[in-house]
């Protein structure tokens, strides 16, 4: 079964979420309220709530608990995307087959609805209730998304440009960049299902394997990072023995971690069988 | 008495709270570190911060209860000017005397640096306690930091160079830009020292007199602002007249509430005997 049907309630779920949290674009000050839903939708996989929502029932939550979890980690993965669009980082023109949110508002209003989305996410979280897990989620959402994880990737990122490039560099931006958010996902998903500590930390343990595993297609597919110091067949390698390992982590959450094993088999079906590493 | 001075001990707490807060320049990723630490020290008049803790005195709080809001408030404030200063924005080269963040560093490095600030101050307010106490700053803090609050007004700021500036416009602007953070720091503190809905209440429209207040002076020191569409007399009774109105709120509030009649001299003394509009 496809993705999409496969999720097709939970992907209601998080476009009627997210609908409701963002402000109107007829709402006061209108442009950088359109400019912070054109960031926002049309929806792309929505893999990280998916996964808050996958992660909080394979751990015997209820999914509705999970809603402002899910789309806050949506907003802070969406105003990533506009700023690192911008001109002075990746200077991109094109996202998703259209103008990135700079070509369509100016850099300023982008600039300034990537500033609006990510103070959103945190402010949603203040409806969870109670008010003890609404803290735990803002601490590892602030953690993940701050400079020792998501900005801290970033950075890394840039800076290697100008220096050499080494395995335990990218590592660290792989890991950092997209995986500190996607393991994020997991654990708050966790959180918000009152998990116990040891299903919590076997969330954490495969919200980290399938984060880098995720990244390291992400190369595969674009011909790019960790293909200009390994063989495609080497990343292939990495890419299951994460898998694998990810997998064994849930395996104990029996029938319901039915849904995170579909992510997985996603992750594992988007694998290239031919790479070629980019001249750069 | 000089305010240095007079708020010798709380600029002491305030200093030592954002000294221990900040990733060291040492720890990876240096980089935005360092750029996260030159956007924050040396210290200003830290009058956000100040405001939270003569708010949460006043409101028959302690002091040390305040500091992780008062911290949160100033790195939200610092992030803003970073930002505000990029040459998307404002396109300043200087600040209070040096190179702003972005000729430092560099674009990217100072737009990740923001994002770096603003998510950092969410995360110091995970550590507040009890957990409905940090959930209710989180809320008051996310909301005025927000499109509704002070990002709504840098947007507006922007929009209007373009169009035509009304007296309305600049209300809005005013009083969004500048004032929804300065109200927020007397609401913070207020909640911080868990007053009655009454004090919170006096508290609210205390900070909100001061900070449309704190705009207008600027204007007036400026020759901007206000000055564009009305006489320096005529904002100078304005000022007057908002300052009146938010002490009349603490008066009630009796000696514990010196600190914030400290602060409203400290901003009457501001105010400049002449004013000339620039000419743009």
């Amino acid at each position: 079964m496809k993705y999409e049907n496969h999720f097709k309630d939970y992907l209601r779920e998080i476009e009627k979420g997210l609908t409701e949290i963002l402000p109107l674009s007829s709402q006061q000050p209108c442009l950088i309220h359109e400019a912070m839903r054109y960031a926002v939708f049309p929806a792309g996989k929505r893999f990280r709530p998916v996964l808050v929502f996958a992660a909080c029932h394979a751990a015997g939550g209820k999914v509705e608990d999970a809603l402002e979890g899910a789309c806050a980690l949506e907003l802070i993965h969406c105003y990533s995307l506009v700023h690192d669009d911008l001109p002075a980082l990746d200077n991109d023109e094109m996202r998703r087959g259209r103008p990135t949110c700079h070509k369509q508002f100016g850099e300023a209003v982008a600039l300034l609805a990537g500033d609006g989305l990510l103070t959103l996410a945190f402010q949603i979280l203040a409806k969870i209730k109670p008010a003890s897990k609404a803290v735990q989620v803002l601490e590892e959402l602030s953690t993940s998304a701050g400079t020792y994880g998501m900005i801290g990737g970033q950075v890394a990122d840039l800076t290697i440009q100008k220096g050499e490039l080494t395995l335990p560099m990218l590592d660290y931006i792989n890991i950092h960049k997209t995986g500190k958010l996607i393991k994020a996902a997991a654990r708050i998903g966790a959180l918000l299902a009152g998990a116990s500590r040891d299903v919590e930390r076997r969330m954490m343990r495969f919200g980290e394997g399938i984060g880098l595993a995720f990244q390291s297609i992400d190369d595969l597919l674009d011909g790019d990072g960790y293909l200009k110091l390994m063989k495609g067949r080497e990343v292939r390698i990495k890419v299951r023995d994460l898998m694998a390992n990810a997998i064994r982590e849930i395996r104990p959450l029996g029938k319901r971690a039915e849904n995170l094993q579909f992510l997985t088999e996603f992750l594992l079906k988007r694998i290239p069988r031919e790479t070629h590493a980019k001249v750069d």
